[in-house]
């Protein structure tokens, strides 16, 4: 057996996702051979993110403030509502460049199998957020069942609001062969044909 | 860009072996969502580390006491001394429930292409153990080509000094089959080849 403290480390590394044993034990001896300064860096970056970090209260997403950057830019245009699953699809759209709107960040998604109803989402603000000025909702969910099920359940309910409820595009991905997508996804990409124009 | 102090956290976990950004986000992101009791054990569980453990000062093993409790333990055999890389080899052995003497711990093998030289391992306080009334070091490395190289100085070294060296044996693993076992174990297995008493 290894020394108590040390087994305690390796109890703690085992709480991350995908993190069994073996590698629980190879994390916490890295962590031994590590300089304290570094050690002690680890510590408060764990403390200080749960302790800093807060949700935006109208997007719902991480922010080290009562609203995020995004939802404070005066230049995005608030009429234009992206709803995306975590804070990592917010960073993920980002990156394109192209969007000038906002987000809605929905911690979740519809699951039957895991239990998480549409009443454990950050659904309530959103409906909150919609007013006779937005536009568009831009439903960026992920292409699985649960981002599938989660569109379709707010489309239903934004119906009658007199907005626009958008699905972004399914198909085959860029650099993507035929002979390589899956049978969905090819379905997907032949019913979403548009004209050359 | 998340927020500073979450930027932070992934910094820290990119610093465990074999951690990238994308395993370092859903780390930190899985720590956000975690308990603040959780949070605060690991931080302790992280200083504590650091702080409690000491290297054996006979063995080199970890501990939390001066003398890790194999070596302070008056049941086992000090005349033997098994040597091994690392305190995990420790584990390993200590759980075929088998071996009944000490353990010497290398914190390393020797390694041309890492730069790690003999002197940078714990070989110094293994020569001091060795005494005329030392029966038999086993050298028990890896059987790996740093393990190899490593078993071959050892044994060099401790020549002259009138003690059995001895290496475990290396051959096919138990349950192995032929047809999948690589040629250098095949050799190594059929060198060491037994009669069936």
């Amino acid at each position: 057996m290894y020394p108590k403290s040390f087994e305690r480390l390796i109890e703690c590394f085992q709480l991350l996702p995908g993190v069994g044993a073996k590698t629980a034990e190879r994390y916490a001896f890295t962590m031994l051979d590590a300089p304290q300064e570094q050690i002690e860096l680890f510590a408060q970056a764990l403390i200080g993110c749960k302790k800093d970090i807060k949700r935006c209260r109208i997007c719902g997403n991480i922010s080290d403030q009562e609203e995020c950057p995004i939802c404070q830019d005066e230049n995005r245009n608030p009429r234009m509502i992206c709803v995306v699953q975590s804070p990592k699809d917010v960073i993920a759209m980002e990156k394109m460049q192209e969007y000038a709107g906002t987000y809605h960040v929905l911690n979740g998604l519809i699951s039957t199998s895991k239990g998480i109803m549409p009443e454990d989402l950050n659904i309530d603000a959103l409906l909150e957020r919609i007013t006779p000025e937005t536009e568009e909702v831009i439903i960026a969910t992920n292409a699985t069942i649960e981002g599938e099920t989660t569109a379709l359940y707010l489309d239903k309910l934004l119906s009658g609001k007199g907005v626009l409820v958008t699905r972004i595009a399914h198909g085959l991905p860029m650099g993507g062969h035929l002979d390589y997508a899956d049978e969905l996804t090819l379905i997907k990409a032949f019913e979403g044909r548009k004209s050359l124009k």
